[in-house]
């Protein structure tokens, strides 16, 4: 039978500020990506996320990002390999401390915005963000765009990885996605959006822009919760996926 | 035979600020608290003084303050007790991660600034303290000013505690610090102030600034490292309590 | 005739984070306070709001708080006297050079949530913020809290100040807010608090929470634009007081 | 006859933090570049370099830069032209409160770190902090890379431009300076160092890294203070200047 997991950014409130309709997507996720206080949540949210995760049975990542409040963590910014290493190991640790505080581990480590575009295609910044992870904890898995550096960095560090598509976007022949301001960038229906990741996780393939088919692992499909039509289609995608006689489930479960 | 600890204030440095003689005091003391990013250190910072410890065979500490760099984390701020719990655990993970890294556990956890001012005095501050580093690991040592609410809370936690004392400062009758802005309230003699804390070790007795005889506890002696004289008078007190027959060791050997 | 200013609190997003109906409580009020950057509101958010201010005709205020954006400036802060003037002064300084590159001047500063608060009562922390001002610019108004600290401290250092009163909020019988933790702390209905703002304006009275009838000087009535219910009732507001004959005017044209 | 001004970067301490001999680098510029927050700096540091400049007779200037305390405003960070912009105003709004309470008007505005290395190579960039500064005061003047992308920035503007070099920094064919990691790229003698700027001050002329000799206009020179060496070598300079019967005097005496 074929598995696959769902994945979200949560947790990117910050103190009076609310962002993300956080209780509703995680009535429908498998994984959370829970944002550390770099560039997005603070110690609070981040502790009131995990309680939420936790009794919607979800598993537990933490979403290190450049320490950019202002920018949201979206902006590049040219840290060294070391100091990508020193935040990721900053961030994952606090994440862990409340899990820990909560009776749970953390199942998995995905970068967040400019540090995951940037460590998809430069192999060692996601050496530096596989390194930390690994440093911490051999058992936690990188989530990683499918193909990209991150995945070579992970097999490299000894590291776990599972392999992450969206449903939302166009992708290259060689795999990655094609921008956003590109035509075409964006699957804006949703019953074929549903339809390729369905083919992803059951094939292992996806037609690229071109028209071509190319290969594609999907362990976990990313999905936002950011407004209401957002999560409607999250759970979309998930009945989807059920009557596709594929179980979702967190990656935990089936990646090794 | 008597045991003792020295504990100092580390790893205080921030990007390109460098604040303390990190790597001289850590030749002499046991014990090391070192900040967590809050009032003052960064992610490399606490990589590197953890490094530096560990050379120096001296445990690791957790010295989590207020969210405030530009205060230092010495200002008072009315932040409430989930925030304070939120906010120890936050720190207290993110060092753990550095630690692991390393191969080596946090031995305890000490309060910076008025963190620690207000929860020597106020029960349920060093409460909210003691549950955030009770949640994390049992294991973990509250190192706290000698007799005070902070010694209680451990206590009523289940936690291990270590009583801190110091060199430099005067008592009153109840075991409090007289207030840095009254006559007297510095040892400024050397001597006296080493005569003083072997006293304090040996006969867990103090005379206060009434010239009346107190009982005091002293697992661990409070150092600075901030200036090259601060750093001679660590060593001189290291020597001292050597000299009076004292085993200075890290609080963990002895603290049950 | 009577003339009064309305103003509410807006500029208070940041980043990715958006707070309050900015857009529709601008339609309504006469004055506007712009958080700068401190507790709430970023460099690219101010020059929005100074914008949106100056498209609807509003005038400019500072509204500085302390630095803690993880607390939206609520939390009280032992800040030295020193340290809040300077950061009075750095924060009307930067709102100002929006306000010079858009063309306006800045009318007013009202000091936001805690410093707000600490300055009602302590007269040092008041004269901080009104020397702050003055030194600055001297024909900035000082917004404050009816009949505080504030209105003298202002006075005292020959500044404009523009006293304010609450719509939505009952009163002691020496002037100050009744807190909100108390029974009837809030005017519920809003009939009742528009007449009680008719009344403060037109006879300088109001009736204090124990019945008894006290003066108050209401310059400006402080409204909220947090929700569309809140905007809704500015609205009322303003016209209840138009139709009391009450010119609704920026504090500028009356407060001498 | 020949003027030349000497400007430093001053007021980057921060917090508990100091860097810089700013009181004795201070005697011998004529220009000071102060930090202003975001990089570096806090306000109580701006309000207290600006009294030790106005003490000294030196000019003051605006010196923004990044929102990357952590990185000292070092790291190349991805932000939009508008982001700029709006940082520029800010920073240079809050640094002239505290001049204009000081009684002085902010001479220049000089990017620092990772933004002036930006702007000296990108239009865009340095369009936009050309903007920011003439938006905000037209008579300020753009301390600027010598004939990079800033000088043209400024003068598209109609902004006043000082062209600034370096004494201890070699020179590239086509006016930009040898990369650090270079051969050769530190002038390592403080004799040929000084011969340099008087040369290029007297004749706009210096020799490039390759021998050929290359145009450049040296209105500022780029000192540093932040050793005691560094400093003795800025009071050389002087000297040296004076001995060449080269005035020193802060660029607002000569550029139009």
């Amino acid at each position: 039978m074929k598995h696959v997991d769902l994945n979200s950014d949560v947790g990117e409130s910050f103190g009076a500020y609310t962002i993300g309709a956080d209780e509703e997507v995680l009535k429908y996720v498998t994984s959370a990506n829970i944002a550390c206080g770099f560039h997005a949540g603070d110690p609070l949210v981040m502790e009131r996320t995990i309680d939420l995760a936790v009794k919607n049975s979800v598993a537990i990542g933490a979403h290190p990002g450049y320490p950019d409040l202002m920018g949201f963590g979206r902006r590049e910014m040219k840290a060294s390999n070391e100091e990508v290493r020193a935040y990721v190991k900053y961030q994952l640790g606090a994440l862990s401390a409340f899990a820990t505080a909560k009776g749970v581990k953390v199942q998995h480590v995905k970068a967040h915005g400019a540090m995951y575009n940037m460590a998809a295609v430069d192999y060692n910044i996601a050496r530096a963000i596989a390194e930390a992870v690994s440093e911490v904890d051999r058992e936690i898995i990188l989530l990683a765009l499918a193909g990209s550096e991150m995945v070579k960095a992970a097999r490299d560090t000894g590291l776990k990885v599972a392999e992450e598509v969206f449903a939302d976007r166009a992708y290259n022949e060689d795999g990655t996605l094609v921008h956003r301001s590109k035509q075409g960038a964006m699957i804006e229906d949703e019953n074929s959006a549903i339809e390729r990741v369905i083919g992803m996780v059951k094939e292992g393939k996806v037609k690229a822009i071109t028209g071509k088919e190319i290969r594609i692992r999907a362990d976990s499909i990313c999905v936002h919760g950011d407004s209401p039509k957002a999560v409607a289609f999250v759970k979309r995608i998930r009945e989807g996926l059920r009557d596709a006689g594929i179980k979702v489930t967190p990656m935990k479960e089936f990646v090794k």
